[in-house]
């Protein structure tokens, strides 16, 4: 299984693929590739919400996913905010759609205690972990794309646990 | 020129297109067309916001407008109804993006007192005015349609004051 995470951002939005392995041959879990779109700040919105879109409907047909997870989005944010972070988000599924990939969407504790085994776990933890479970040397950069490899991981953790429960995702 | 209004909503996205006539044998303002793009409540996400650009993207190229006209978004809203309405206009405004058409916002007070006269304008008013302008028997329906021609109008009220004015648009 191949998972695409996104990270959305209003100012970056990062991404991170990730396959399964089958543990014996292969690790569990291999990276692929990891990036981050940076959005000039100078263009107007639409033209900034277009760039995202193209450069995710550009790694969405290089990688061929089977899945698309996200990051559910924590409401604590302020309105402003959470209305131009819904601005990006909403061209990141539309990527996935267009391309019929399905998405998953997770809850920041839920992808922490997925990676680091604990909920309440910091950014750094995180980082440290992703670059252990995917074999990195260091913690991947910008902190972006970690985060996407790290939402990746935890559809990777959740799909592997549903079918030992023999439940399909 | 012809201006093409979207009134972005989580369940309904109006649109409404207006031209501006001659003011000699034209009126002022010509109705073109309206609509509405009600999105599925039982469909995932992903798979509805693909359904508003479809459809959007589809108007826009029937109508080839000359600009497209938003809404600002009036921020007393909550973070979640943020997040929601921002990724449907998200996909909008990269509706408008993707065919090079350039997109201008109006906030509510300045829509309703480019229509009404009157920033504090009920809906009713707004619906009765935008009627009225565009030659229509009755206030367009859904409210959602009445809402977008209201925001065309708005652009081409602010496009011809300029240009008396002598500012370039």
């Amino acid at each position: 299984m191949r998972v695409f995470g996104i990270d959305c951002g209003t100012e970056v939005t990062g991404f991170g693929v990730v396959e399964s392995g089958d543990g014996a041959r292969l690790p569990q879990l291999v990276f692929l590739a990891k990036g981050a779109i940076r959005l000039p700040k100078n263009r107007p919105l639409p033209e900034r919400l277009d760039q995202v879109f193209r450069e995710l409907t550009a790694e969405l047909e290089r990688w061929r996913p089977d899945a698309v997870a996200v990051e559910e989005v924590f409401y604590s944010v302020n309105a402003k905010s959470a209305l131009k972070l819904g601005q990006v988000r909403g061209v990141a599924l539309l990527a996935a759609a267009q391309q019929g990939i399905s998405v998953a969407e997770y809850a920041p504790l839920k992808i922490k205690s997925s990676v680091v085994g604990y909920g309440l776990a910091s950014k750094e933890q995180v980082q440290f972990m992703v670059a252990r479970l995917l074999g990195l040397a260091e913690p991947p950069q910008p902190a972006d794309a970690a985060d996407a490899l790290a939402i990746a991981i935890c559809h990777i953790h959740t799909a592997q646990t549903l079918a030992q429960q023999g439940v399909a995702h």
